[in-house]
Order: C-alpha cells, then structure tokens, then sequence
C-alpha cells in the first residue's frame, strides 16, 4: 500500500498512541476530582497543554483544547455577531469551516488569490475595510499547499488597528490562522505571525483525531460555543480530553524534534516525485514550490478525469485524493481550484498528492510508475 | 487502591481499548476520502454508531456524535434561541451543563425535587404552560443517584402537545434528559422513555473521555453548533473521531450485555455497605433506595468536613468525591443538595460513594474499615 493523501489523515505514531495508553485504563480520573490521583491526571494534562503551546512559541495557559480543528476555528469566529454591522474577511482558499462560519455571520468579503492560490495583498488592503471586524486566512492551503502571506498580511492589520486608534474607531480586529496544514511542516510561532487566534490540528500531525485547540492571544474575549462545568477557563465545558491532549503533546513534539531534517528529505522526495511525473502527457504542477508546504505535489491532468483515476489507482493500492476530503466526499467542484482560474476540464483532473512519514524513494517510485500505467491505461481507453 | 467515584469517571475498559487501536495506526483513514480503506473506516464507523444507538433502541442515523455529554446538550439546547418569548424548564438538580445553557436562554423555571431529589411532579405540571418550549431532565442525579420518573413527566408533556394542537397553539414542545449517568446500569430506551433528545457519554460507560452522542427523534431540527464540512448531516462539523466511537461502542455493547449481572452483582455490594457504614455516628443516607441508581452510595456526616474526609481517605488511598467533579473544583456549595433541604451542616458533610466495575465485597470491606477509622480520628481530633 502507498498511502499519498497526508493532509487527509495522518496515523498516529507509534510515541502517541504509548503516550495516551496509562490515560485510558490507570490514570482515567476525572481531572476535576480533588484526589491526589486525580490531581496527578490534572498536572499531565496541563503539562500537554504547555508542550502543544511551547511548539507555537505560547504557554498553555493561551490554548483552548477542542474536539479539532472545526470546533476550534467555531470558537474563534465567537467573536462576531451575527447581527452586528461588521464584516468578515476570508480568502478565496479556505476551508468549509472558515467558508461556513462567515456564510453563518453573513457579511463577509472574499479576497481573491493569484494562481497559485495566494492571497493577493493589494486585493486583502482593499477589502480591509473600517468594519471589518474578523478575518479568517489559512495558513497554508488544503489543497494546493500553497503558504500564506500572514506575517505580512499580520502587519497591514496592525496598521488599520493603528489607523483606527488614531481616528477614534472602536471596532476592534481580529486575525485568526487555521495552521492545521503546516503545524509540524514549517514554523509557526506567534511572535513571526503576528495573530490573534491560531487553529491547531491533532490528526494532521500524527496525532489522534477529535483532539485540536485554539490559541487565543491576550486581550481577546471569546464567548464559549458550549457552557457547562467551565473547564478551559469557561470556554470549553466538558470533560477534558486527557488520552488526547496527552497524544497531540507526543505528537506534536515528536513533530518538532524532527521538523528540519524531515523537510530536507521530503524535499528531496518532492523533487524525485516531481521529475518523475513530468512526462505525463498535459501534466500541470498546480502550485508555485518555493511557496508551498512540502508535503504537497497538486497535479492536474487535463482531459482525465480523477475520480477514475483515484478508484484506478486504488486498484494498485495507492492511495490519493482529488482534494480536500471533506469537500470531495459531496461531489462539489473545489472552490479553491476555480478561484486559481483553472477551467472545469483542469479541475476534473486534479488530484492531490501529499507526502509524509512513510513516504520513501522506493515507494515514490513504485507511485510514479503505477500513477504512468494508470494515466496510459486511460488515454488508450478514451482514444478507443 | 479503592476507587470509589465511578460517577466522575470510569477506566477504559480492556475490550473498548483493543477496539480503537487499530483505528489509530492501521485504519486512520479520513472517513470522508473516496479510496476502499476509507471507505472501510466509514463503515466501521457507521456500524459503531449503529451498535450505540442500539443500546438505546434507535439507530446509528439518529445519533449526532459529540465531543462529550456537553456538547451533546448544549446541542440539544440550539432548539431554543435567547431571544424567543419561550421557556425552558429543568429540575432543581440538573448538572451544570444543564443549568449554565437554562441561563444563556433566560427564560427559566427550576421544578422543584422531593427529599430524595425525585422531580416533583405536581410542580412540574403547574410550571409547563403554554410557552414552555424545551424541557431538560437528567435521567438521573449525578450526585444522589436518583432515577427521575421521565416516562411520567413524558405523558404530561405528550398530554400539553395534544392540548396545544387541539387549542392551535403553535409552540412546539421538546423534552431532553441527560442519560450520561445510567446509561449501562439501567435500561434506557427510547420507546420506553417517550423523550425527544437524549445525551449520551462514553466516559461513564467504561469508553473514552471526549465522545458522546445526542439521539435526535425524528421531526427535531437542530442548528449546529459547529459548522464546517457538514458531517453528521450538517449537525456537528469535523472529521469524526472514529476511533473513539468504536471504543465507546465496544464499551456500551459490552455493558450493556452484563447489564443484569452486573446490577445485582452492585445492589449486593451497596446492601452490604450501606450495612457497613449503618453504625457511623449521625451517618444519614441520602436519597432512597428504590429509586436510586444502584452503584451509587451518597451520605451524610453533619458535623464533620467532607473536604478533609476526602484528604485523609485520600491518604489511605480511598477515593470518593463531595459530589459531581466539576462543581466540587470550584468550592460551590452543591445546588443539588440545597435543593433536597439539606443544612449547610448536611451539605459540608457529604460524600458522593458511586461503585463500579472493580468494586467488589473485599475492597468494600476494605473501605468501610478506612472510612470508619478516617471518621473515628476525625471525630476525636474535634472533641479535643
């Protein structure tokens, strides 16, 4: 099996799944009991926190754990109203939970990306208007990989919170990242990013699934999307999810340990993979590389279509995905391939491929040469 | 160790682990990609689903999986927004989950409870008028053990349905009950029960911390909590956490199995104990035990500090609780308790006892040797 769909899923590693083990069965207190094993359950969970928040550059203090990454971004979108008078700004690359929740609020403007799905700045300084109250941008695309701007978008949004300050405007702005993509590929540190609110994924970075957090910088008042026994400050009622905090801090700073060293060599494999799909008839590179999370070779093959190819290739067991996942299982042309200009044929043919892990030269090459059967197979078929 | 508070939280159990994980390493696949072993993981965790709502005579489509019991009611709660001239009604011992949602609504009626914290049902009659609009009830009190007569309350709420559709009064009525406590001690079933929205938790089940799941009958429309990828028909946003469905399934089904044995095997530990404890000074037994959940032993020690009590078994390893985990945290006095009539003597003197799986006559015995002791040097240290 070659498994070529990490931004889909990640398994957990090995560290995790051992980490979160004693959680389940002898250390299972409930962390709001005053017993001293309870109290023992509380201290590690709180130690996780301060471990997820420490690769960020924050302490646990500044995280709101959550079921994921959707629940988290909700959080974060508290923020506004949907009845004020202010606006929400996205780019055009987003995922469904940021797309959603602005639908939800209302108004909201989008910023349009260039081709390679990145935002384009003098379209976000145009579309940051004095009621614009919330913005949403990823920090690296779900599809196309492709990394955000956000230091320098971060530093147009301080100059409007400086402008309004200056004039007298009170409303306040707010910039939230989901980092789902990108935490345990690249740097993300509060300080270089200059946000607000920060989405965090376990399940992406080896990590267990139901397990993410929001980072909420000081000064920023959320308001709870579930109110309870007040855990998390009275952000997050419910029971904390000690296995799977405990597994995301494994995770997480397995990922970190080895951040630099896993780039180089997936950037190696990268560009092996590349050139070793180059020769495929009308192949297109979706993505500009120096600006794209390394994991990622998007490709599209005008003319084919790829869900034929996914069961096809599914056939040889490699495994791919025509996009984000999420959006692929209800059949809907991506958004974010339609706003980079591709035309319908171009985002018939699309498939994702994403690196990881358990991604090595042999089975990139064995990938590639199956990926050339498949594709050949098809055009014979189609030119019969 | 003797681990006494079951009703804070129950280890994993040994099959409900070896469910879930595989689910973590070989079959992580996002449930929502299109290839084969995806799809297997979608079918793993619609059959876990199918195997929970069994338990509870529903079926796998009409649960919505939740982080935990407090998304689930907060979830259940969307049924009615802040700004409607409706109401809600609750019981005087509701968990806070329950509380904290009646306040955001604003508009509330607290229906008071008898000595032994049973729903009065006479109050409850006079408090549901034409503009209740949604009801929550726990199945039963999380910190007496209480089982509520909800297929009682049920009938009066179908009687004020038909009433208003005979009246064409448009207001629609919804009756929730957090089964979080019973579930897997008694039987819970929809049919039997009468009630429209049910909450239900892994972690006191012998599953996982962070999975629940709301059942929804049929002709509720909720509003999500979370939007996003529109998993869960639209009604909770977010890669679902597959391996912790199936381990809360592998949990229910299997207590669910034992569900007799295991409830006789208790009412014999609890007789023999409440006999044990019978001749400490002043002890008074809280709630009654027909209608109590039979794994659960609250007294009283009027006289004494329950907050010390807990300290000095903690020290000879015997752990127990002053009443539900969260509200204990915060130093509150329980409104519970309140509610029943208790003195502040009463309540400063209770301890919450819930059995479990690993409760048996030894360490019964064992308890109600130490508790005696703590209670005996207590008693002495204040006659000094």
């Amino acid at each position: 099996m070659i498994y070529l769909d990490y931004a889909a899923a990640t398994p957990v590693s090995d560290k995790a799944v051992k980490a979160m083990l004693p959680y389940f069965s002898d250390d299972f207190f409930n962390p709001s009991a005053a017993y001293l094993p309870a109290v023992n359950v509380r201290r590690a969970y709180e130690a996780a926190k301060d471990d997820i928040a420490h690769v960020i550059g924050a302490k646990g203090a500044d995280l709101v754990m959550t079921s994921g990454a959707t629940e988290a971004t909700n959080l974060a979108f508290s923020l506004i109203a949907a009845n004020q008078d202010e606006e929400v700004l996205i780019s055009a690359v987003e995922h469904p939970s940021v797309i959603e929740n602005a639908k939800r609020v209302g108004k909201y403007q989008t910023v349009n990306v260039d081709k390679n799905g990145r935002v384009d700045i003098d379209d976000f300084k145009a579309k940051l208007t004095a009621k614009t109250h919330f913005i949403s941008i990823c920090l690296v695309s779900s599809e196309l990989g492709t990394i955000q701007p956000i230091s320098d978008l971060a530093r147009i949004v301080t100059e409007e919170r400086q402008r309004r300050a200056f004039a007298g405007e009170r409303t306040p702005l707010y910039f939230h990242i989901d980092a789902s993509q990108g935490l345990g590929l690249m740097e993300v540190k509060i300080n270089r990013l200059g946000v607000d609110l920060i989405t965090l994924n376990a399940a992406k970075v080896y990590g267990p699934k139901g397990i993410g957090a929001l980072y909420v910088g000081h000064n920023v008042r959320l308001k709870p999307l579930a109110v309870g026994g007040g855990q998390e400050m009275g952000l997050r009622s419910g029971t904390e999810n000690v296995p799977a905090t405990i597994a995301f801090a494994a995770a997480i700073t397995e990922a970190e340990k080895h951040l630099n060293g896993e780039r180089k060599r997936l950037q190696m494999l990268k560009t092996k993979f590349r050139q070793s799909l180059a020769d495929l008839p009308n192949i297109c590179f979706l993505g500009k590389e120096k600006i794209q999370l390394v994991n990622f070779l998007p490709i599209t093959l005008p003319g084919l279509d790829a869900e034929r190819l996914i069961y096809a290739l599914e056939d040889r067991e490699v495994y791919v995905s025509t996009g984000a996942a999420c959006a692929a299982s209800k059949g809907v042309k991506s958004a974010t391939l339609q706003a980079i200009g591709l035309s319908d044929e171009e985002i018939a043919g699309s498939l994702r491929i994403t690196m990881g892990k358990f991604t090595d030269e042999e089975s990139i090459a064995e990938a590639s040469k199956i990926i050339h059967e498949v594709v050949m197979a098809e055009l014979q078929r189609l030119a019969k």
